[in-house]
């Protein structure tokens, strides 16, 4: 399991987001407080768009906390969209094609959760994917074929749609092969102006997500750090765990549900597989 | 493409093989003289026959002129069949999955080539890899894809029969995808008793591969290094290309052959792919 | 701080140490009970005497729980006498030179601890080791350097008297500069006949230290493990923390001893520094 | 050896240095065609002044050809002043710590050449290094040492003549240890706003250092590079080797000079070591 955080607003230093918070996404790498591992040593992404159309990824199999280069890049590197994330390995290779997030195109994607059994459905479900698309997987993880199938079934035009169909797919796949739980997830997907955000599991006990309430609340959250005081009114964050202790300041995402944020508005909508059959 | 060795005879230390010679692989990985790149610096192998059933593999994205702890396991470790390479890549990630040799049970497999246009045959072939066998494979390279190919037909009872299947299957896939010359390999494949060599491709224009002529070759190529003076006389090197300068030493393998060693004998076969139609 | 074992006696793989053991210090890296820090992530190091004079050693700064290198290494490589060390950096960088154990001819070194200020005290502490041996040095630690000054006041002759007049140059140096409490540590070398473990801090609050009781504890401390139950009775464990929970199997060091272990014979003296003035 | 480059104008990618021209700096990690190695695959560190007052680096000990995090990030920094230096190591170890180019505040540093016998010289060297800045050093290398000594005697203040103090401390040490020829060097340093150049050596035959002639130059010199064509006029170069084969481009830096580059203005000066006695 993971941690992530996916950030949009007025553009900030990464080390605004990953650093400096008292319960950093760094510091999660090192002590996470709802995380099913308190460890997330196994990998580190990071995804920002600057200047151009495709955003920027930096992708690391040390430990969070040693990496000097992201402590640098995080120092220089400005972005008013930006998606982090730290890995627990659920035992894929730890190696910077398993890192998320993931991209293709302006497309950003990340995972925290796990197809259960993937090493039995994993064949059927790469059978699934768009032979077009096939060929730039290039890591072995859940996640990463995760994200071609919701390509695969229109991520670019219907985001909430395609990952429907995904996680429909992956639950009749798991289920024919006598999976009880196939799919444990929070998702965050981009394409560089909206964030898509889920929340599901076939338990229907998913891991943890929250958002910020608002930008009020981010300054509040970061008293210390002038940066943030200057924040656009519409900035918003979305993440597997507070970033800190302040009450109030986060809300929990429920259950099953698809959270849209853009600009400053934020929709909460109903989630739900889309089943073949 | 790369470069590997394949010896077996008395235990050696892996530093009289790696290290020691003038030409050696570790020699070879900055400046090959006979590789399609001078450099191989894109991943090292080696695997290694010990106590156990089943060889240990060291796996390494260092280069292999950099790395430590391959001078001090070479320096430590024994065995009487080793099989080693060095990496260039011809576009997959540089990581450890990627890197030869591969690994099955007892079984060991390094290759120097490629499968041409890899990205568009890669789905036809992963199709054809044993659903059983298919979550085994780790990485994204074409060499390992071709060893899961060789096991799927059959490499633990047939070797040879085996890999002129799967050698077949490439060729046609690649011939209905339009590829003119789909396969260019040296691969070595062993079960930790007999070493089968193969040379071949599609456009019949090898890679080289030599052997060496029998131990006595093996003293004289090595004149300061004793341990090698008390090596059996079976003992046999395969290689990409040779060693030293020593004329006489080497014997190349010729185009479209599989050498089988087993003890001091050496057999040579022609080899040609088995096409299913 | 750090987590560390020293193990002689009869010949066993390295992985019936480093990851059989219910609380092995392949754990410990991610869950270690009685150290400052519950992660030892920053690096490991592991040194074995094999068929050489020179013990091999094995360094890596990926956590240990990732190193498949580490696991092929262990599943192949037995000595009997094993030195092995987790890292949890106290500030100096994460790369292979800053890893334990440190090697110098046949001897090896590892501690758990820190020199307080060090960055005060270095350059005094440098200007005091040997000219001869300075340049060997390799990293940027404390500990390293720690090594180097036992081995400038004669550990190859004197292990204790050596260590004792280290020691007492930290501890002078730190006061000079008004560092109230220099040093904290506890210490294994080892020459590979015999093993000399220190526990000791100038303010008389040491970090753990253990000792197996015997033989017959550590194959009831590793009922599963057919190997230990072969072992000499002359095996011995000295551990920062215990390896599993078993009541009765360990034995703390006192504060401010040096133990003996040569064989299966064991001695413990009272150890102070020596100071010059 | 090593190869280098130092950027100084209108703010550009780094990937408009590092990778577009013909013979980039990533190129020449695999093919130098004027240094003493030819392959440069040792470490790769590029710094770069940003929006902060203290400038970015980043550091790595993957060989430049393959580092794709360097490729994100040379694709999303942009900078008006730019080092970068790939690395070929006279013997300490690869690791991040020992990558050029070396940062002191807003200082860098960047060396190809060598200390001669720096092992011998090492500890004296050490001694002359400002205690108050000695603690700062991270590294193993004769490079970063150099640095330390030129801050010590004052390179934020009189960079020419602290460089020269330095050298001429290096010449004088190096020959009180019967080392002919201490030291070998092109050297770049800059405090963000002017670069110094220096190209020197005891024996009088210095590595190749390079000027380009003019922005005009640049432009011919990437005729496929716009952004290139949108620099300021007073867009500068200074490498070890050309970056692409157009005659008229490049001039070479004669021996014994220091090259002083501030805006559109170069300088060339005599240089030679300032002996104490």
């Amino acid at each position: 399991m993971c941690r992530w955080l996916a950030y949009s607003g007025s553009p900030v230093l990464l080390e605004d987001l990953l650093y400096k918070p008292e319960n950093s996404l760094v510091v999660q790498s090192r002590h996470s407080r709802l995380g099913v591992e308190t460890i997330n040593g196994d990998g580190f992404g990071v995804g920002w768009y600057g200047a151009l159309e495709t955003p920027g990824i930096y992708h690391s199999t040390e430990p969070a906390w040693n990496d000097r280069n992201l402590q640098e890049l995080s120092a220089h590197a400005a972005a008013g969209r930006v998606f982090a994330h730290i890995r627990a390995s659920t035992g894929t290779a730890v190696q910077q094609t398993n890192c998320h997030p993931f991209r293709h195109g302006r497309w950003l994607w990340m995972h925290n959760g796990a197809i259960a059994d993937f090493k039995l459905l994993k064949r059927d479900l790469i059978l699934a994917v768009d032979p077009a698309l096939y060929t730039e997987i290039e890591g072995s993880t859940d996640s990463e074929l995760f994200f071609f199938l919701a390509l695969t079934f229109g991520l670019e035009e219907d985001p909430p749609g395609a990952v429907a169909r995904a996680v429909g797919l992956i639950e009749e796949t798991g289920r024919r092969h006598g999976v009880q739980y196939p799919i444990q997830m929070t998702v965050a997907t981009t394409d560089g102006t909206t964030t898509w955000a889920f929340r599901y599991s076939s338990e229907g006990r998913s891991r943890s997500l929250f958002r910020s309430t608002d930008v009020s609340t981010l300054r509040i959250q970061y008293p210390d750090n002038p940066v943030l005081h200057k924040l656009s009114e519409d900035a918003r964050l979305v993440v597997s765990e507070p970033l800190g202790d302040l009450h109030g300041a986060w809300r929990e995402v429920p259950e099953s549900t698809c959270l849209v944020v853009q600009g400053g508005s934020e929709e909460l909508h109903g989630f739900s597989p889309t089943h073949a059959r």
